[in-house]
């Protein structure tokens, strides 16, 4: 089997729990990471990894969100990792997203901004571009030094704060017919099932809308 | 005046000429340049540069095309400066595009691949979904030696063999839409006037049909 790891603080949580599990039970597959962090995590608990372009598919993609919308649609990105989390998610036969109960949200954009991976050339012009489809705010992100937050692929992160999103779709071609833009934080068709954690057990909701374009 | 200066063979006759009126005219202006290469030809002609985040916008931007169909709609990218050329045009107040007379055709794609700039994470899953759009061929583009071509952004780029296009802003679309997909060489909308040299004359087209989004 083969599974896409997702960064941030969830993805982490899978990533130790894969862990245990391999050396306690077994368990066998192979690994994709989303980014250099989750990378040296299963590197570090002796989870077999594979680069992207050297597996054709992966079976199960598993990750965190920053907000699920009532149809499965999310904002993601906070780490950083969103275009990678979105190559992966793309590339995997059935997506899992692991969430908490307080990340399920009426409307994306509601708690939080949305991501948007930028060119390092011409920042100020994409921003720009950005600020005419009406966020409250941009933001473009910085380390704790205040330089830019560069991804893995070497890019810039301009947070968008947008007013609740009615048609997430929409925005989300907007947002990338902008010049500039190479990714969004919109993840629209990429949840098959989502897993709440609870208290003490977790709820799993299959996405029965959602049509997976390797099926 | 602030001017685009693009990339390529045409370019570079381009950017001469504007070398020679600086030095014999006193012409006085300020240049943002679309590659590296083209960046170091203007420097060595004294020309002034800027980033193109230092300017607010052009006033005109000079560059050539690969092929050029009856709506002024362009394929661009066989210099591989795709990205920043289309950054640079859609900044640019006026874009006057220059080309000989054999890059007229009456569908993109007639004889030209449509390069498209993508991640280098994901080679391979972006290039498959490439082809299920429907193009004859595509081919990671390599240097000389072999080795993958990297653009001044450090990213890929596949040129794609398409069949002549009917639609190419459907194309462009489609096209954006594919995760690992960062810009194509589809430039819609970003040439005002149409200088084609001539033997012994320059014929000059404006694009009446075409608004700029910044007037």
């Amino acid at each position: 089997m083969t599974v896409g790891l997702g960064s941030g603080s969830t993805a982490t949580l899978i990533v130790r729990a894969l862990g245990d599990r391999a050396a306690d039970e077994g368990l066998r597959f192979i690994a994709v990471a989303t980014s250099v962090a989750t990378a040296g995590l299963a590197h570090g608990l002796r989870i077999t990894l594979r680069e992207l372009d050297d597996v054709e598919f992966l079976d199960l993609n598993l990750d965190g969100a920053d907000e699920v919308d009532p149809q499965f649609r999310l904002t993601k990105g906070r780490g950083g990792a969103l275009l990678r989390e979105k190559l992966v998610a793309s590339a995997a036969r059935r997506r899992a997203t692991v969430i908490t109960p307080e990340k399920r949200v009426a409307r994306l954009g509601e708690s939080s901004p949305i991501p948007v991976e930028v060119s390092p050339i011409g920042l100020h012009h994409t921003e720009r571009r950005l600020r005419e489809l009406g966020p409250t705010k941009t933001a473009l992100r910085l380390r704790a030094d205040g330089t830019p937050f560069t991804t893995d692929g070497g890019n810039r992160i301009i947070d968008c704060w947008f007013p609740p999103v009615d048609d997430p779709a929409r925005l989300d071609g907007l947002l990338g017919k902008i010049v500039g833009v190479f990714e969004t934080g919109l993840f629209i068709g990429l949840c098959d099932v989502l897993i709440v954690g609870h208290e003490a057990r977790a709820e799993i909701i299959e996405n029965d809308t959602n049509r997976s374009p390797s099926s």
